[in-house]
């Protein structure tokens, strides 16, 4: 069995949802001895110093890194050039930097031209996880248990560092998974990105409209669920749909080809096509989303 | 106070989600005395016998209305012809008759063609409530406990029919209220139907996706709420959006050109105005979605 895993200094750079939940899981499974929260706002390095995320704050990424075993980027992703840069100059020989953007490619193209003779060291990871929430407050050291943990590491990337971010995730309970940087954004893009991008739309439409008190006073919980993640993020989300541009308007276009055929069928009043596009629709959520679910 | 509500025979047409928890509500309130339950298979009457739901089963509308002294039409909406046409000779004078149908111009018009003379008992009405289940299995007598029910009466509807499915509707724990049966199908259009064909779309999407099992294993909870209701009834759901083809157009029609403005803005990477587009969003759910929940 491998030995237990020990960090002793753990730098979170972003603690918000996901920064803080990772440093409260690490500190509940005792792998972390110390952890610096890096934060923009005081309030929420408040938060966090209450929740005991976090044992102490800074606002100055450059200082806090000194000294660190492993540091997290957890911020959206359009901090992290700043931050990369910041941080590059004060990292210890032996400090090993992840991540947690819902994208890679752009993580890692910033890591190649920031982290210099670091880069080796730096473990790309996406946890799959979240909830419409944001900000220190709202987390919690479960947030990752049974999740997917998805590390992105390059030719390049040292294998001691993959291995530490891969124990320090699975010591969280999530499920830790690899994948090309390149099939990541492909994925999450169609699985996450694009969801999040129809729901503000969805909701955005409907607030456009005459009188929405009433239209949502009518609404029941199946839209509801439908637009709880327009609750997230819209900075990060913004970031997100930047990052993972050409990806993301690759999935638009397919979901509107199949919008498109849904359209034309209502058109024509075409009642068997519909149950037709539906019933598959129905099939294929029981068999992935539900199975998966229970 | 008024006196309390005593219905004799109920009839229910259609022993689903809705028709079986219409039942179970009103016997739970001892408002009715006997429920006969009409449908096409054997299995889902069995169901629905076993959950106490109805206490006789039929499958003759024709004759199940006999001594009836309030009928509930709870089948999806493409079936109503048949059955208005099938049971109006059958109606007992003082019978009042009302319907569950997520679309209201389209049952008004049918009880125009086929009720005839009882067309004044004739009450139109749409429970805003529901799962993604259905079947009598699934029905529970609290479904519509805290839940919109919209009526639609016209210019000639009896006042005292009305009041009948008002106080009914009431003793499930429902509110009640009056809209215009063209003001219904807008309002419908956008807050319900809408919604359930953008989550049949992005599945299918999803679905014809390469390595389906892999994508569907990177997703996390919001894409299982965001599609939650792709789970609905595909026969249902294809019927209503023929019967409201024209709100339902109109609809996706606005929430193309939403999707069209955030689509544009990720193609020119504006992540300002995605911020805005998003923050727009996200302030509409809270204002709209999460007070009225709390």
């Amino acid at each position: 069995m491998a030995a237990r895993l020990k960090i002793g200094k753990l730098v979170v750079i972003g603690v918000g949802l996901v920064g803080g939940s990772f440093a409260l899981a690490l500190k509940r499974a005792r792998a972390v001895q110390r952890v610096v929260g890096v934060g923009r706002t005081r309030r929420n390095l408040a938060d966090a110093l209450r929740l005991k995320a976090i044992d102490e704050a800074s606002q100055d990424p450059a200082r806090a890194v000194q000294g660190a075993d492993l540091v997290l980027l957890a911020t959206p992703v359009g901090q992290m050039p700043a931050i990369m840069s910041a941080i590059a100059p004060h990292l210890p020989a032996h400090a090993v930097v992840t991540d947690a953007g819902s994208t890679k490619r752009d993580v890692i193209a910033c890591a190649q031209r920031f982290l210099g003779g670091h880069l080796p060291r730096f473990v790309p990871a996406h946890p799959v996880a979240g909830t419409e929430m944001s900000g220190a407050a709202a987390a919690f050291p479960d947030l990752f248990r049974g999740r997917s943990v998805i590390l992105t590491p390059q030719a390049g990337t040292a294998a001691g560092a993959v291995t530490l971010v891969r124990r320090a995730w699975e010591a969280c309970g999530a499920r830790v998974v690899r994948l090309d940087a390149g099939a990541h954004d492909e994925l999450l893009a169609a699985v996450s990105h694009l969801p999040h991008v129809i729901a503000f739309a969805l909701v955005n439409m409907l607030a456009g409209r005459r009188n929405p008190a009433r239209l949502f006073g009518l609404s029941s919980g199946g839209l509801r669920d439908t637009v709880r993640i327009a609750g997230s993020s819209p900075e990060m989300w913004a970031d997100i749909c930047v990052a993972n541009r050409d990806a993301l308007l690759a999935a638009l276009e397919d979901y509107e080809n199949e919008l498109e055929q849904t359209r034309a069928a209502i058109e024509r009043a075409d009642a068997q096509e519909l149950k037709r596009l539906f019933a598959q629709a129905h099939s294929a959520r029981e068999k992935w989303l539900v199975k998966e679910q229970s």
